[in-house]
């Protein structure tokens, strides 16, 4: 990694863990330049800025988890259904590290963000929407494969998603709020009771 | 109403309306005052600081709550699957009336403060939890009706009254990242099909 790469890398990588641990709005970008040692001259090199830096945050984190916990848990060599336990099992261990880290359990830095600023910045705005619109089709594609191995009823897969995804991110802001990564435990497995189209239930 | 507790609604309600549209963080006392047309020793008479502030804020919106659309949704003379209805619509019809007032949608207060300052305030975090403990009892007051009345089978109220609680904080999320408050009408009436306990599905 060359010297220019590695001061962008630092910046990121403190705003991310900042920004999730704390909020937006929070941390300066003095503090931000601080903790990652860098000029503010620099910062600016880099990021002309808050919001370019917010950009390469979520940018960064969806990188990750696209090619950490997202890809290992949406595997299609997984039985459909199992991807979903194995989504609430890595959500529960992610949080529950963090906390037994940090003391507090930080939640979902999309949630999060999304939450701070919607109203706030429209280009922040969409660009988090995209991230939860991506992570919706992983739901869907999920559901349309279980449908079509026959592992539940036909329903509307497009709709599940997103209600399986709002579910996830409010049992996060509950965990959150309780400071109790077991929250997810408990309630996370009712996420495949969701559904919404095909046969009526109740 | 007597001058002094005129001025001290005038900042509690400015300041709910600041918290609401924007943020905890981005809303600054003098900005309150400014908005509120009060003197700073003024607001520092009422509120030593702005955790109280924010204290004020969750009580007075929970008071408003417990006394509006949460007592209209689950009224006992409501069969018990109706109220679950209510409170979607209440929800729905909440979010749109405020976007097409201000372009935005503001999401649920104690969602947003919630994720906002959990990690950074213990005192404010334990207030906000035990105002989502009392929305999830009014769920779980349903539930037991519900399956008294046979209109549902038997559950483990308690978990399942804490998912529909996330399902409804999650689907507002979503709600204000697409800044649409139709997705609630959409997702919301997935929230009876939750179930945690009881007979298995799937």
């Amino acid at each position: 990694m060359n010297p220019a790469s590695d001061t962008r890398e630092r910046i990121l990588h403190t705003a991310r863990e900042l920004f999730h641990a704390r909020s937006y709005a929070d941390v300066g970008i003095k503090e931000i330049c601080d903790s990652a040692q860098v000029q503010k001259g620099s910062f600016y090199h880099f990021f002309p800025s808050k919001r370019e830096l917010a950009m390469a945050v979520i940018d960064d984190m969806a990188e990750d988890w696209a090619h950490g916990f997202i890809a290992e848990a949406f595997d299609r060599d997984l039985p459909p259904l199992e991807r979903l336990d194995y989504m609430i099992d890595a959500a529960y261990y992610w949080q529950k590290a963090a906390k037994d880290l940090e003391g507090r359990m930080p939640g979902c830095l999309f949630g999060n963000l999304a939450l701070e600023i919607s109203t706030r910045d429209e280009v922040l705005r969409a660009k988090l929407n995209a991230v939860f619109a991506k992570a919706s089709s992983q739901f869907e594609e999920t559901l349309d494969e279980a449908i079509e191995q026959g592992l539940i009823a036909p329903l509307d897969c497009a709709a599940t998603a997103q209600a399986m995804l709002a579910y996830l991110e409010g049992m996060i802001l509950l965990a959150k709020t309780r400071n109790d990564p077991e929250v997810i435990r408990e309630l996370g497995p009712a996420i495949k009771t969701l559904r919404i189209g095909g046969a009526a239930e109740n």
